[in-house]
């Protein structure tokens, strides 16, 4: 490919707006267009838009079909389900453009769209194009991660994981959807409701795990329970007394008949440190050798999903035609621009 | 494919024996050929030469040709090294074989030997077969997994990972490599006699990391130190008294310009608990964000070679022909075979 790779960015929040960021860091890449929907944004310079410090010369768009015009590869972060990128993904396969979506369920669309995956895939391949979904988790901890682990066994009994961060950080709408600041009560109605959603991703990244080692799952179970706080715990935007919900602990279950084959954890609370619950990812291999790993604490999931996104660019465009998962693809690496000797000091 | 792949096993020591084990246990893979030196295995069944519980009705050859014929994929494990494997290798390519090689040095031989590395390129791609160098180390812990990790990195700036493990079940070779049981003045001696050698491995793993980051390493610095014991230790084969030799830290550092970028260790020495060293894979990243890895225990050095060399091999049958590293493949699985439900209890 003559000059630098042409990104498209498609969606402009936390993680889009990063993504803008990191791609101007980097050798090698160039944001060619932008396209979102909020009237904030659509008119203004890129750089402006996502208060990047300096104009970019490229003006987000309303509409897809011109940022999308000339571009290699688009990159969408707009909503976490398949239902709500699809039509995106597809006006970029029209425009002849890879895709690294950031949408959880496109980790392993299949999991539960397998109709749309399908079709997705067969755009893909008649218009010469790769469609990648990643991100942090799915896309990374909880899947990709076990995946390579399991490489160095033999035998693979059970697999279980946990993703355990401080959800402080975070604004008003993460707390709403993971109940946060809710008595046991309110959370239980939050649930029902469909407000309280925990994490978007799990049969996601069981269904890669699966279709990696030669798992046919038969059934995920999911279960959401209160963290009940036994402390007062309080960041910027939220109190939560002692007896009020800290968070969401979410657990998935996969069975091979009726055989727990994998089991994933990801209890998101504020300040969870002070109950002595130390923030980290985990995962256990119950196997042939079994396999304890650590990472502590927890890989930063806004950080790692923009650099993720960013980095598979130049393994998207060297890979085959269609829809594909991070088990398809050569290992993630840090790469292009920033690495040069002069900018390792 | 139609029907199992055929894997012809070149060298059937520990490890060689171990992938014999293996491939028996895996739906979709057969043992085709076998070829030794030894004379106490040549012309014998390939399962009583490895002690396995039932033969195979595979002889041992002791020359290649009539192994290598009719088979799909070679695994080579004869030796640490380029030049002693690299005929075994061309001759496995003209029989038309891909090769999975357990030799240290092939993990990415441009590091030491590029003009043989370029050679065994060639020669692959005119016969379009693939090549891979893999093991646990190098080949997983100190390479392909910091790669990895890398991937959810927006920025590098140095690596840094530790292998601390326990030479207690190993035998006299290791011992000796190892310099353990000797005086620190013997083990100086031997250090410049090249008796004790402490891991093979490092450049090639600095080298594959920086391949993959796009790095360009000026020159790597390896140090060999004795691990003096405080205590009295000892195994089924040898004795260690306060004062002497316990086993050898082997340290390894790369620099691109004066900037050391990577820094691996590789302390090997019996009964390291007893000093309170607690054994484990360490992985520490600075960068963007910092990555903070333990897996404790190591992942086994036996197990874990014998299991990537014989998981990679549907991933090396459908990669592109050439000379290739675990960093060009997709991530290693645990794959084919006994993870079939009824072999999950």
């Amino acid at each position: 490919m003559a000059g630098p790779i042409k990104v498209v960015h498609w969606g402009l929040g936390a993680m889009g707006g990063g993504m803008v960021r990191l791609v101007q860091r980097r050798v090698g890449l160039i944001s060619h267009g932008a396209v979102d929907t909020d009237p904030a944004k659509t008119g203004r310079d890129l750089g402006e838009a996502v208060c990047f410090e300096r104009r970019l010369g490229v003006s987000v768009e309303g509409e897809a079909r011109q940022a999308l015009t000339g571009g290699d590869i688009c990159l969408i972060a707009t909503s976490s389900f398949v239902e709500e990128v699809f039509s995106q993904i597809v006006a970029a396969l029209a425009a002849g453009l890879d895709v690294i979506c950031l949408a959880e369920e496109m980790a392993c669309p299949w999991a539960d769209h397998s109709g749309l995956a399908d079709e997705i895939d067969r755009r893909a391949k008649q218009s010469g194009c790769t469609v990648l979904g990643t991100g942090i988790n799915p896309g990374f901890v909880l899947d990709t991660l076990i995946i390579a682990l399991t490489g160095v066994c033999g035998r693979v009994r059970q697999i279980r994981a946990a993703r355990i961060n401080d959800l402080s950080p975070f604004g008003p709408t993460v707390m709403r959807t993971q109940g946060v600041g809710t008595s046991p009560e309110e959370f239980r109605r939050g649930l029902e409701d469909g407000i309280i959603v925990g994490h978007v991703g799990f049969p996601q990244s069981m269904h890669l795990i699966a279709r990696a080692l030669g798992w046919k799952i038969d059934r995920v179970e999911q279960d959401r329970e209160p963290i009940i706080s036994k402390t007062h715990r309080e960041t910027g935007f939220i109190k939560v007394e002692p007896g009020m919900v800290a968070g969401c602990r979410h657990l998935a279950r996969a069975f091979v008949g009726d055989q727990e084959v994998i089991s994933l954890e990801h209890p998101q609370q504020i300040l969870p440190e002070i109950e002595g619950v130390q923030t980290g990812d985990y995962i256990w291999i119950n196997g042939d050798p079994d396999i304890n790993l650590s990472i502590r604490p927890e890989i930063p999931g806004g950080k790692g999903t923009i650099s993720i996104a960013v980095n598979m660019i130049p393994l998207v465009l060297e890979a085959r035609p269609g829809l594909l998962t991070m088990a398809d693809l050569p290992v993630p690496r840090a790469l292009i621009g920033e690495l040069a000797p002069e900018a390792v000091q």
